[in-house]
């Protein structure tokens, strides 16, 4: 009990980071039969990640799909929430949408982080499949952005997952999230939130 | 550091419940003008929140509705995924769907644990607005859980939360989940998921 004590004095005492973003990959991600497809972009990550997000202060969440048609229909669902009927009728979805960016590729979000922060990117990948080797866990990760000057994204796989070419490619490799059980069929928008509190929560 | 790698531990070696129910309730709730309304079910929170239910060992995933039209609907789902083409299609979703109970009030809620558990059921309120006086924090809840013969069940609000009568008459009250900024509009599908790792994930 005494040590639990320790550990909430620590966490309350977080500094908010200005140097960590997230961004989920619509493309290359696997289907069920692992094959590599783009995903569709669905409304309701927009909301709740947009939402998470906001709530523990990430510079930016990037929705990355290469789909030209896409980017037409998601401007048009944050235009709405920003600008349109949505920014009157529910302002605490503006400030969440106000975090979005829309871009086509991974290279593309790096090169926005770049221009905004002058230094490149490292990448974080996710995945409910990632072996616990070579992964490393939230508390080290925390430790990790703090202790550094360099941006860092975390990335999410849409779909079956990122493959595993964007996986191996990354700079790191997030653990995946164990509960009580085998079951690893969290949604996006569970793992994105839990991930999120697990490193900025102030529990 | 060293202080961590104790909490690591501790919480690796935690067992899994035996005695812990969450229940979603869509009346009595408020709407945003603080007015009570019945919420209608969405079929995105019986999906996210069964899955991250059964990642963390829930007993039972109660879905609270006074409505009679939705129950026939939220029937039609949970029976597609459960003995329909769902079923098939997608295993994984129909082992989270095996959890979910429908019921119209939360006094069922309490007569269907009674039956299987021989106890009545403690209720935990949540909410976004709750006051942090009064209210105990998720390694507390922890803690009572599981030194306690009793079921505990976790209640979640839809719309805009709760209402006041059904807090105050609740055994518990959870503190709001605190991230970085005052933000507080997480969907109930994050709220759910983040507090269930908070309490049972392994981290």
């Amino acid at each position: 009990m005494r040590v639990e004590c320790f550990l909430t004095k620590k966490r309350r005492s977080l500094k908010k980071p200005d140097n960590f973003y997230i961004a989920l990959l619509h493309f290359p991600v696997y289907n069920r039969r692992r094959e590599v497809v783009t995903a569709a972009v669905a409304n309701m990550d927009i909301h709740d990640i947009a939402r998470a997000a906001t709530t523990y202060g990430v510079n930016s969440f990037y929705i990355v799909t290469p789909i030209p048609k896409q980017h037409d229909l998601i401007g048009k669902i944050l235009n709405h929430w920003l600008e349109g009927y949505g920014s009157d009728f529910n302002p605490s979805r503006r400030e969440a949408f106000e975090i979005v960016r829309l871009k086509r590729t991974l290279e593309e979000v790096r090169e926005d982080i770049s221009e905004s922060s002058g230094r490149r990117a490292k990448i974080i990948a996710t995945g409910a499949n990632l072996s616990a080797k070579g992964s490393i866990s939230t508390n080290q990760l925390r430790g990790l952005i703090q202790g550094s000057a360099d941006p860092f994204v975390m990335i999410f796989g849409t779909g079956s997952g990122l493959t595993d070419e964007i996986v191996n490619s990354a700079d790191y490799r997030l653990m995946p999230i164990a509960g009580f059980t085998d079951y690893n069929h969290l949604s996006v928008r569970s793992a994105v939130s839990i991930v999120l509190d697990r490193l900025w929560g102030k529990v």
